[in-house]
């Protein structure tokens, strides 16, 4: 087993970087603090006698050796940045075990014939530079690198300038390294784990998704002295709009979700009927049908919702996966560690999308989750338990000396 | 008749102070574009003979005196600060004209028992900090003095910090001039003018208005994987809440307006769903009964969207007055200048709110409107032509003439 305060004092120590301003943390991708969170987490492998690659989207890569240092990697990775207002575990749990596995190895004396690599993706949260898991997105040839470097923030800075500003550029081509496996460990972000009290989610699929940026353009004009019937408010068009993105999700009902993320209008005065909304639509389904129905039923009618009003509307996807089934293989391996091991455990979909989505169509991948505090993530107030926390890392563990071969 | 190019060139040159990003202004009150502002005000008037006064709440008193100094002076006041997307003349056409009106008298050797005294009232958009018309507020009694100061804009900011900042804080009692009659010249901000062919608008009220803020507070969480019925999702409230209001205005139709120009929501996250939304509702109806019918309707109906989505709300009443009805008096002065001059004219209600509208309560007051282009106003497009400017500026100086006593 792993060493469980061990973890939880890596947790602890990495949450010191970037504080959010109610417990949890503000750790955005290529910010400041990612730069520092990335250090403190290199030199912690360093430690434990690993070597670090870094290829031109930032991934860092972490290696410990294998007996036959020729063999394909095991590969277990996930994700050390935040949302603006994020949890302390979300992704960083996933990093930390990986190093936690890797720290355990080496403690118990313990030789795997293949090495094992330990992964930070980029960019997983998408926050900042939609969309999410855009560096192991681009590692898998989903997208190329000039789309990730040009991918802006709202205050127009772009993803490549800020990759390079950081530090966190590294020579190495994007995609391509032998992998054997990827395991990810991540906390659930919801709350079927916690109801159901298993401490282990085997992960057999993943929903997907589609992200829309929807743009309305009405006129500004006074609030006050602008006759009702001359008014074209592009506040009032997303507002319709948002209820008819949770009503498709309700139509879709079960396993399907659907929410507006993001929500600006222009000049956002207390006097002035919104002449310009911005916003995004945030649809999932782990049934493919699901979800190119919930999209295509969206652009029939947010554009009818807009003609109505005289607004103009743009559509713009600027995120998609389609739902995953992770490595059937793998899935009995995650199993068998987690029966070995005497926890509860049980099959799940993840909700959200994750790094191993992109990674599981390059080489056999499959994910772990552990429960999470009311299902609540993407909220400063995110907890687990320690226990918890070192269960799944256990699962990982002798998930990766399985595969890895002791 | 005043000189038309003297004042068309005044507006130009005081638009190129603070300028917009679309051909308009951003001169938002107490920037330093608002100061620079004033400083080329302050310049104007002296060189046209005329003597500052400046009070604790940062208005400007320009006076041009009279034959009999003992007198009650006769005020023209507007404003020259505007909104963050604002147009060139909203406000600044009421204020230089006033200005252009001194001009006049002393370029035709005129001399007026009375003073004249020209004011830049600070704070009418209410943009930065609500409520509108506050400076003048506080003039008239509705409001205090720490109560203006202590109102904060987006960013914290306090208005008696900034107010200090830019240097326009005067030592003068705020309220209690002696005000024999208050003239305010300003574009109609609506489409009425236009559409009648009208030149000038004898204004005989105005609505009556109601800002209410509305807090909404739900949790935070992750738009993949948690499940429909555990959200509890403030965007979607507000989104609601939005129609609300629109639903609202449309039921007491005519003379009633309903509008959101402020929401934010938190923390506005492509995969949050928001936790919190804030936004701002505007209700105004000449008409007091439909306006306090409008106000409970919505703290009737929004708990009620509230607490079926699970949400806690706040609704706090940030702006507020009642239906004016102008001076009679001064309306017939209005209207017999433009019948005098040849002027097509028609009574109107103002929809937007003015200073004049407080000032109304401490002094005989009443307004003169000219029209403008598509009835567009807060709006970086809002347009006049110089005729219809210069047009109401001789009603403004021969009304002002008739009263002040050639
Ligand atoms: N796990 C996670 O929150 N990833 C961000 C991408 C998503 O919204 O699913
Ligand atoms: N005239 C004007 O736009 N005043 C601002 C206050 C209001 O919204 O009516």
């Amino acid at each position: 087993k792993v060493d469980p305060d061990r973890l939880w004092d890596s947790l602890m120590e990495m949450a010191k970087i970037g504080p959010g301003v109610a417990g949890g943390n503000n750790r955005q991708t290529l910010t400041d603090a990612d730069g520092e969170g990335r250090r403190l987490f290199q030199r912690w492998c360093e430690d434990a006698g690993m070597s670090m690659g870094v290829d031109r989207m930032g991934n860092m890569f972490m290696r410990h050796e294998g007996a036959d240092t020729s063999l394909d990697p095991v590969y277990i990775g996930s994700h050390l940045d935040t949302q603006p207002t994020g949890g302390k575990y979300d992704g960083v749990l996933g990093v930390l075990s990986g190093l936690e596995v890797i720290r355990s190895i080496r403690d118990l004396g313990l030789t795997t014939r293949r090495p094992i690599v330990v992964v930070n993706w980029t960019n997983e949260e998408g926050a900042r530079f939609a969309p999410a898991m855009l560096a192991s997105g681009v590692y898998a040839g989903v997208h190329d690198e000039d789309y990730a470097n040009s991918r802006q923030d709202a205050e127009g800075k772009r993803f490549g300038e800020e990759l390079d500003r950081i530090g966190w550029r590294g020579t190495e081509d994007v995609g391509g390294r032998p992998m054997h496996a990827m395991f990810e460990y991540h906390i659930e972000q919801g709350p079927i784990l916690e109801a159901e009290e298993k401490q282990i989610g085997v992960v057999t699929h993943g929903q997907g998704l589609w992200w829309l940026q929807v743009t309305l353009t009405g006129k500004d004009a006074h609030t006050g002295s602008t006759p009702m019937n001359m008014r074209v408010n592009a506040g009032l068009g997303m507002a319709r709009i948002i209820e008819a993105v949770h009503r498709i999700a309700m139509d879709h009902q079960p396993n399907a979700v659907g929410a507006v993320g993001q929500a600006n209008v222009w000049p956002n005065s207390r006097n002035v009927i919104p002449g310009k909304a911005v916003f995004t639509v945030d649809f999932r389904s782990p049934d493919l049908e699901k979800l190119t129905a919930m999209r295509a039923r969206l652009e029939a009618e947010a554009p009818e919702i807009a003609a109505e009003l005289g607004l103009g509307i743009e559509i713009e996807p600027v995120g998609h996966f389609d739902p995953v089934t992770f490595d059937p293989d793998l899935v009995k391996v995650v199993r068998g560690a987690a029966e070995h091991l005497g926890y509860s455990h049980m099959n799940i979909i993840s909700g959200a999308g994750h790094d191993a989505c992109w990674i599981n169509r390059v080489a056999p991948t499959v994910m772990i989750m552990c429960p999470c505090v009311d299902g609540l993530s993407h909220n400063e107030a995110e907890e687990i338990s320690p226990e918890w926390a070192a269960a799944g890392a256990d699962v990982l563990l002798h998930s990766v000396l399985n595969v890895a071969e002791v």
